[in-house]
């Protein structure tokens, strides 16, 4: 299986029942290595670990994840119980993707729907790989509707390409297909529009200059890794046309968590009257939160601010601590961005304003 | 000669004419290595390399350039011509800090004023000895100005720390002595003032987490370092009382060019009503420029984007590729903040607005 034939970052495996398979995201872009996980606590592993990350792809994992409990549920059977108490156990994997509960708690619906004489591990197969594919399905369209706003900014002034500024990684990877950030890009390349997008490299994990820029190759799209430091900048020499970032969580308002640093792009954004998108599929919507504020933040290992993890000068893949022994680090891995300097949301339905306004105009029954 | 007692980045060689010590910058803060200058290529390879840098290290380091430029004179003897020639290899050898044309220029003019067959070896180590002494003493006195922003948050809720986020290093390393930002975080830290820094690490070379940590662990004052990406969420939160950078070149109407990403925290500070201060000496000031769009920004080698040096498993210091190999980068060293954006200038002359006002009314002659 090579690189450039893979477009999801999991499946389940083709010919194994109860065998969930994903890319090991923490060794790309220099190692592309496929992980078999067969039980809950390999798929909760798998989320805590960052082998999987980005909230569509968290969401997903963790129907996959109710699917593997089924699998390997005690001899009594796929009890309520033992379902219930590994939903629990998947959500509590990571504090800021609404995706993971969102996603955990309707494949528990479908428990209490499947009479536990039924095929339970049918039910959650089905259910997990419906939820996966809809997820493709969403991000495709969000590709469609951010195409747009790409095509008028190249249709103003043709022959220059567009360029792009994105954070973090909200590509296939992050997702299940086509990515949210990444999908009007990948649209408007194969339009024929020429991008080039400017790829913060994204510290502490650096899933910009690892994940994007490795998916962005991979395609052929033009692109330049740039230290988080730059965006700014590059925005006062006018050299970006648009910033489209993915989120973790959005709150019904249209406040944005999303990967930490995000909110200084936007405040540069603003600064230089860019425009500031955020890429979502409504799954990503908090229906429950009003403000950012409410949105947890997780702070991470200090060791993934001090260790960089990259090649040597052999080829292997190693760490290197950056700061004296003895310094301490901290290491948030969100921010929220408030909803006013948002200038709009690409969603699967279309565009809106980050309002509740403008999100109940395109989702209205939710 | 252990770490904890050096206190200046560069000296003349205690006993040998001829020869400059600097602290090899590129290896901390893992290893503390002196180099020997002999020439004037020696000290612009240090200047070019990065082996010294800072604003007015550089500015420092120019001077004893000419120093070298005179004890390697060729068999004609120590000419205007020679010199002439030097001073603008010098002054090639980075675009941004004004200090480098700046002290090189003074040494310039001191060869002038001093006939070719007096001592100029003798003139130039006392020229450069004492441009050195006064970066120290201004230093220092921007210390006690800024001692007294510290102490008026300090005493308005006391019991706290004052927690001061700061950007690069423009510490002693940086300096010739003190430091510019550091310089009222030590004076704080010596009057009893419990202080605590944010090191933002500052990418993509680090200097932040490589060297102001580094400076501030040997001298016991509490910090911690964050990725650049932190700093705006820190603000959202309350948990940044000030924050103080320094500048590579300011110009007379108060634009603040400083290591890249330093804008995008001076947009956060703004944004969340935290005082944005820039400490630096006069010599800085770019009398000649009046907007921050006309100085030039350097462009570095994409490799330092791409690699990440540190210490290995084995101790050993090597750097490790983070993108993909083909993936290209762009590397920017500085931006500039705009004037608005600054709260206020502390100089060594005391604290100003950042304006042609401000700065005028303190340098009134200059």
């Amino acid at each position: 299986m090579s690189g450039t034939s893979l477009t999801r970052p999991i499946w389940p495996h083709p010919t194994r029942e109860g065998v969930v398979q994903v890319i090991d995201q923490r060794l790309l872009p220099h190692t592309l290595k496929i992980l078999d996980l067969h039980t809950v606590e390999d798929a909760i592993e798998a989320i805590r670990t960052l082998t999987v990350r980005g909230a569509p792809l968290i969401g997903a994992s963790a129907a996959w994840a109710m699917y593997l409990a089924a699998c390997t549920a005690p001899e009594g059977g796929i009890t309520d119980a033992w379902m219930e108490d590994c939903c629990e156990r998947i959500k509590a994997a990571r504090p800021t993707a609404v995706n993971l509960a969102w996603a955990a708690d309707l494949l528990m619906e479908k428990v209490r729907l499947t009479p536990a004489n039924e095929n339970r591990i049918q039910a959650m197969y089905a259910e997990a790989a419906m939820i996966t594919d809809a997820e493709a399905s969403r991000c495709q369209a969000i590709g469609e509707h951010g195409l747009c706003l790409i095509r008028s900014i190249y249709d103003k002034r043709p022959q220059k390409p567009v360029h792009i500024l994105t954070h973090c990684n909200a590509g296939w990877l992050a997702c299940v297909e086509y990515g949210t950030a990444t999908a009007p890009i990948y649209a408007a390349h194969r339009a024929g529009i020429p991008v080039h997008v400017w790829v913060d490299e994204t510290r502490p994990l650096n899933q910009g200059a690892r994940l994007t820029a490795w998916e962005l190759g991979q395609a052929g799209v033009p692109h330049t890794v740039i230290a988080d430091n730059t965006g700014g900048h590059l925005m006062q020499r006018g050299e970006v046309d648009m910033v489209i970032v993915g989120t973790d969580r959005t709150t019904y308002t249209g406040d944005v968590a999303n990967k930490i640093g995000t909110y200084l792009k936007a405040l540069a954004a603003k600064d230089n009257n860019v425009p500031f998108y955020v890429a979502l599929p409504s799954s990503t919507i908090d229906w429950k939160m009003k403000t950012g504020a409410e949105i947890p933040i997780e702070t991470r290992n200090p060791d993934e601010v001090r260790y960089v993890q990259g090649k040597d000068g052999d080829g292997k893949i190693q760490r290197v601590l950056v700061p004296p022994e003895d310094s301490p680090a901290l290491d948030f891995a969100f921010d929220v961005t408030p909803a006013r300097l948002v200038t709009g949301l690409i969603t699967e339905k279309g565009v809106c304003s980050a309002s509740e306004e403008g999100i109940r105009s395109l989702f209205p029954s939710l």
